[in-house]
């Protein structure tokens, strides 16, 4: 590990009333000039093991729709892919309209850093639809198993990575197994999760933490191995009124893999409120080394 | 329906001995002097309701990248974004390289259409991941379950629409409802598909049966309401290999809905060589109306 996870500017921040950290990593500066671009900073404070945690990452290019003038309703789809690293500093996000229709709006994001050099090379592309939400007809298919409140959990201790500090996370089932020894078993993970101070929560966050879990490959084998998300897409079933009887509370969060070929797998994963309302429904490829 | 649903040039040209329908709708002539841009026409003979089978414009969009000079490896991942109606005709597909790394590439998918006054829109984006795939660990964890095979199932008829003249399908489970009663169900399809005439399974075949699926909340609902898709992902697990051992059988496919919200529901699908090899794993999202 790196030192800026031994540092902790963002508690010394929290200690003086400021935002949570989430909200600072979200945090974007319009460029003069260029309607569709933004300037951002990776967040120390979710820190991964080599680099930002993707679910943040993905979090920072919905925003960049998010806070753009020309938005059109709320999120409906999110795709973003991993490009290469981030490296630690400044980046630039570019989230571009693409077409306005009636009640949907298409958008493409791009985000680039710029290496000492002064080389701009892309780390990150990704595609989003925002629409206007109508009162239709709705239905939650995939309803929350049942399982033990969050309350009646402990919570998840690891000082290892900077992230866990700014996560609540309680495993329901399919833990990082105890002991590494290579026996084949479903992947199937469910826990509670929620913003580290609690949050409201929002589509950022929820972006975020569709990425929480560690990869299915360790759990499936029970073998840990190099592993890297190399794409995302999450499809959000909210709105705001959804958002907000959220609230605070701990999402439950599920995830199993389907597919394992050849140094690449896949994840499947649903979010549900504490009420038990379907909040997002998410995807994702991995890359494994053997 | 339109009159181009009733000709049959398709059908002369076969007679002549020419190639599949699929080949003629992925045809694709460089640009001159455009590297990553290509000419594209619509398919007649897989015409839908209101315009060309998402599913082929998803094969197209991947075709783009698959016959680029600058290839590297196989796909493993492809999202389509259903930007608008595309229209009867000519298009232009731009698919970008936007980095390399030493065993993935990225890549941006682009179709724009000009109208009658010459002014270009863009009716579809994208992005795609492909790599080199090494000899790693490999495991289907999602199996296939355990249904009737092809043969003792009878093809579906329909002459509504030219894409079924295209394709063999035999419904297991979960057809379109026979009566539109307005009672809830639930949304799982299985049902064999191969392409008709019969042709080896390839990356793009496999991207167009990913979307084969008539609408989930059609089948949740035994209610027909207006739907479209905005938005398709497909995760590859397979490679040329696994793809020749699937051949010109028919391949299984499996999908469920998760989520209906204000406007927009999920899919979430499976795809199956008949030997019962996973080879690719989607999620869609469908708008629709009350």
């Amino acid at each position: 590990m790196s030192s800026p996870i031994d540092s902790t500017p963002d508690e010394d921040r929290s200690a003086c009333g400021a935002s949570h950290a989430l909200d600072r990593a979200l945090a974007l500066q319009p460029l003069a000039g260029q309607p569709d671009g933004y300037m951002g900073h990776t967040s120390i404070d979710y820190w991964n093991m080599v680099g930002p945690f993707g679910g943040v990452t993905a979090a920072v290019a919905l925003q960049a729709v998010l806070v753009h003038p020309q938005l059109l309703g709320g999120p409906v789809t999110l795709t973003v892919n991993y490009v290469a690293a981030l490296a630690q500093g400044a980046f630039r996000i570019q989230a571009r309209p693409v077409r306005t229709n009636r009640s949907t709006q298409h958008w493409t994001i791009e985000v680039t850093q710029t290496d000492a050099a002064g080389t701009a090379a892309v780390v990150l592309t990704g595609t989003a639809m925002t629409a206007l939400r109508r009162d239709a007809w709705s239905d939650d298919e995939q309803r929350m198993p049942e399982v033990p409140a969050a309350a009646q959990l402990e919570p998840v201790r690891s000082a290892a990575r900077a992230l866990f500090r700014h996560y609540d996370l309680r495993v329901v089932e399919g833990h990082v197994p105890q002991r590494w020894e290579d026996q084949l078993s479903p992947s199937r993970s469910r826990l509670w999760v929620r913003d580290e101070p609690p949050r409201p929560l929002d589509f950022p966050a929820l972006a975020a933490m569709s990425d929480i879990f560690f990869p299915r490959i360790w759990l499936r084998r029970a073998r840990q191995t190099p592993v890297g998300t190399v794409s995302m897409t999450v499809y959000f079933h909210a709105d705001a009124a959804r958002l907000a009887r959220a609230g605070t509370d701990h999402v439950l969060a599920q995830a199993s893999g389907q597919g394992y070929f050849k140094g690449f797998h896949d994840q499947s994963a649903q979010l549900w409120s504490s009420q038990g309302e379907l909040l997002a429904t998410s995807h994702q490829v991995v890359y494994y080394k053997d």
